[in-house]
This record gives C-alpha cells, structure tokens and sequence, in this order.
C-alpha cells in the first residue's frame, strides 16, 4: 500500500489517495468522493489538477491552511439559492455537494444555485457539473482562486484564471471546462523550459505590456481569452464567486503551491447553478438535444469534453500514469503519515 | 413628425420609432418598450443594433415574419423556471418583460431564470441585464440568431454568434455583453469595404479553412472567440437557447435582412437568470461589491460597461446620430405607413 509507481490503476489510485486524506484528518466519506474526484482529473488527461497536486493539499492541511475537521454550515437558505460556509475545507468533496444540492432543488423549482464560501481549491472544475448532468441537469460552476490576470489594459493583478464549467445533458454528456484566461500558466512554463517563444496574446511583462517572452510572462501576468472578452468573462466569473459570495477576493488568495502560505486559509469560493433541461421547451419536444451530438458531427465537429467519463462511474482496472517526481511525493506522504 | 435627420435628440428618436412599430400593427405599450431599447443601443454607441435594424423589422412585421399581435404565452410555471412562447412577436418587449419576471422571483426564491421560445431578434442583449441589475439582481442573458460559426475544426455554421450578456450590480453597473464570435461580421464587412487583411483568427473560409481575406470571410463563416475556448462557449448559450428552449436551432434561422425571407417567423429562443446578489454572501459583507470599481481603477483598468446608461433612464434631449442611409429609410417608411 505504502508504494506508488508511476502507473496505477485506477481503483488503486482512488483508495491510496483516500488512505492519506484520511490519515491527514479527514473523515471516510469526504476522503473518498475527494479521492475520486482527485484521480478522476488524472483520468480525464488533466494531470496538473490531478494526484499531483494531493502533495500539497496534505501539506495545507497538516499545516492548518485547510481544516480537515471542516462541515458546510448552512448560511442562507431561500428555495432555489444555498449558501454555505466550508470551513475552510478541500474544496472536492465540497463542490461536489453543493453539486447534488443544486440538481436535488433544480428538479422541484426548475432552477436552483448553491455557493459555497470559505472552502478551498477544487481540481479541475469540470468535474462538479457530473452531479447535475447526470441526472438530465444543465449543470454551470464557477470558481476563483489566487490573482494571475489584470483588468483590460491593466498592470496589476486582481483577476484569477476564472474558471467556468458547464455541462449539457446529450449522449454523451457535454462538458465545458475553460479557464477565462488565454492559457493556463503550466503551458507558459513549458513554453520556458523549451526556450520557446509564447503566442500573442498569452501573456503580459509584470507593468501589464504584452509579452512573447516566457521567461518574463511567469514573472508576469497572463492574459485573458481573447482580450477584452475574455477580461469581461473573468469579472463575472470574480463577481459570482469572490465579489458576491467571498470573503475573499482573488487578489488576496494564498497561492496553494507556496509552503510558506500553507498555514493560510485559501478562503475560495465556488458557485453552481444548475437547470432542468426537461423543462424548458417551448414545445415539448425534447429531442433537439439527442440530435445534437450528430449536428455537430456532420458539421465536421464534436462536442466538447463528450470524452470525459464520469467521476462516479470510473473503471478501476484502467491505468493512469504520474510523473516520477508526484510518485515519489506521494510515496514520502504515506510514510509520513504513517500508512 | 415624418422625416428622420440624421441627428436627432433621444426624445424625439423614441416617439418617432414608437409610431412607426405602431403604425406597423403594435400595441402601445410593446411599441413604446421596444422603441426605448432600440433607441438606447444608438445611446450606447451599438449604431449596428439600434434604429438600424429599424426598417427590418418593419419589413418583417408587415410581411408576416414578426407577428405585431403576438402575446407572451405561459407554457411552463415552476416557482423559480418560467417558459412563454413568444409567438413570433418582436424580440425587444419579450425580452423585457422575460427580465422583469425573472428579477421579480429571484428577489422571492434567491435564483430565477425565464425562457422564450418563438421569438425574434431583440437587438444588443445587453439591454436586458438591466430590469435585474438595476434592483440589484445579477442578470444573465443568452440568445441565438441565424448560424454563422462552424464547430472547431468543422465545415459548415451550426452556431450562431451566441451572444450572451451579464450585469452586475456595481455602482455604476456592471454590463457584459459579447458574442462568442471573435468579432461580429460587420467588422469583417469593414475590412473588405477598406480592402484590408483580416487579423488571424477572425474568420474561416466556406469550407472551414482559417483566412485573412476579408471577402473569403464574408463567403465563409466567423471564428469563434479565443479558438476551441469560444467555441465551447457558443455550445453551452445555443444549448440554453435553441437546443433546449427551441423550437428553432441556429442552422435553421431565418437570416432578418434577407428580405427573401421576411414571410418566415425566426422562432428565435432568448433564456434570463437573474440572481438575488445581496444574498450570496456567506460573511454577511456586501461591501466588496461596492469596492470592486476602484479595486479595477487601481489595478489600471475599468470594469465592462459602466459608461452604458440604464434604457429606462435616457436623457431625452441628449442627441444620437444615424447614418444618412437609416434616416432616408426611416423617411421612407413613415410615409409608407401614412404617418
């Protein structure tokens, strides 16, 4: 149990990874469906919001920066809108409820919206549409977390990558999962290490001027999709987690990757909103969305994310591969923890 | 009464826009409406969505493709999900009222979303954030229009510019209004008009290959905002609209200056959300909200939308300018309709 090899199944990545949540602190429950959804990103090819970074959530939560202890208290309670306050709790089982919680009141009002404050990093965002999807649910999320983006035009930053998620009950599902910023800033620092120049429009020098030099945009800032698009999705984004929820804003988020930040509470919020998709037509016919995916694909296209497996029905006999560095991380975990 | 100059005050522009949708066959009231929202896309400076389009929809009124007689009907009435058929009415007074409703529920039930289906165009989708934002509701809008975008790495247009638009509810407002198009085909008309290149990006070929050529561009299809990212964008708004509202998807739209085809309604689908943004907050603050401005003005930049005036609050003397084409069409179509 104590090993981890660069490959790994699927059923045993799941339970090693919930082992050293649990050994962390956290209760059975919350450490698996976290677990899941930590593995479900490595799956999914999305390796940097996967097993890679559980090092560093151990270490926030050994540390006190996120509470291991944490429940959803419940603070505004109105038929179709909740609101909790995580506790500073990971953010994966979290999200994951306000999920369930959305779809569950969304089936009785049409629409319903939970946010949660005060929670933590949550993966790859995509991953909580599943709840609402699954179950013939439009499902949207929106997350924020530590400042990389300035206004338009701007030179300090006070945006975060501003994630939205969506998903659309077709068969396959289709999920949506896009950062407002033009790239992520993993692809900025491979662009670094290979000594290649950036495209235009990825990034901006620290004043805010635009950049091809990878070595300056890390010093930098990134820039929004698009431009000023881009810039106006990510103040929605900010204004529907950070601004309206909080208690924090994007520009005071603690980095989850500094150790020397790990004592302090991210204090991130989330927000999901989901809608019954049987109810809204306007003639009662429903099967436009079962077309959907066939439009599209004589149209010389595919939907996007209609790949991704579901979180809750992964096959644990598939084999998911981590760099050597995460391995022997996470292998160094459980012995500190004593598993 | 008769003649339209090219300058003409707020004031004056509304009333003679209003007896004209009159004399077209509208009720006062969704004339007046209407006229005021036309109007103020000319105030905000979106001349292409204003008293432009005027003459279309008269074309189409008179020729059957907008129904002058249509009303709102209830087809769906769940406590936080509304669904009317607009019955081929014009878009403007539908949308409004779609707003209003959704704003008056959110303020019961925390979240409210409102759908027409078999509507028509509505002009900039960005007027209809504000019955919401201005009660201090966050409001979210999405609509479609006749197919113009392919699917990433497709060949034929299945998506329109799937707009969509969100207000917050800073002070002065916060107005987010973009097609998910990388820009609109009146700046590719332009570019063609100056016989200039195309910025990559912009525009495909008709058969789905990328171009700097503008008069290829206009023979093809537009590109989607920021690549495959805005692509997934126009998935998910002409999901919330033509997919699932309907009954019309965006490759079946009726082009409105085709006036070929001014017989034939547009069963355009527009979707609201509107989102109670005093009681998100999980700290009992509402006052980062009120910081946001100035937290953007010190970072060096300004938020989207905040020069736009409410449509319900226009300065009646103040002067707006048409294009002398508008005005001598405008002319035209008072005299035809005996004013």
């Amino acid at each position: 149990m104590a090993q981890f090899g660069t490959q790994l199944s699927v059923g045993d990545a799941i339970a090693k990874a919930s082992a050293l949540l649990v050994a962390a602190g956290l209760e059975e429950d919350k450490a698996v469906i976290s677990a899941r959804l930590i593995v479900a990103s490595d799956r999914w090819g999305i390796g940097s919001h996967g097993l890679m970074r559980l090092p560093f959530y151990l270490e926030r939560i050994l540390a006190g920066g996120i509470n291991s202890k944490a429940s959803m208290k419940l603070v505004t309670d109105l038929p179709s809108l909740v609101v909790f306050d995580g506790e500073n709790g990971l953010g994966h089982w979290q999200l994951h409820m306000a999920a369930e919680e959305a779809a569950s009141r969304a089936k009785t009002t049409g629409i319903a919206a939970v946010g949660i404050g005060r929670s933590s990093h949550c993966g790859a965002l995509g991953l909580y549409v599943w709840p609402m999807v699954s179950q013939g649910l439009v499902g949207i999320a929106f997350s924020t977390g530590p400042a990389v983006m300035p206004p338009w035009g701007g030179t300090k930053p006070i945006l975060s990558t501003s994630p939205m998620a969506a998903g659309i009950p077709t068969t396959p599902p289709t999920i949506i999962d896009l950062a407002t910023s033009a790239v992520a800033r993993g692809k900025i620092a491979a662009k670094a290490q290979a000594g290649a120049p950036l495209e235009p429009g990825w990034a901006f020098t620290k004043d805010g001027l635009p950049t091809l030099d990878a070595k300056e945009a890390l010093a930098g800032m990134l820039a929004p999709l698009g431009g000023v698009k881009g810039y106006a999705l990510a103040v929605l984004v900010e204004s529907l987690t950070g601004v309206l929820i909080g208690p924090r804003l994007a520009k005071d988020i603690p980095d989850m990757f500094a150790s020397d930040q790990a004592t302090l509470p991210q204090e991130i919020s989330h927000f999901v909103i989901a809608i019954d998709a049987t109810r809204l037509s306007v003639d009662g016919e429903n099967s436009r969305i079962d077309q959907l995916p066939q439009i599209v694909s004589e149209a010389g296209g595919r939907l996007p994310g209609s790949n991704r497996v579901n979180p809750e029905e992964l096959d644990g006999a598939e084999i998911i591969s981590i760099t050597q560095q995460v391995a022997e991380q996470l292998t160094l975990w459980t012995t500190k923890l004593g598993i």
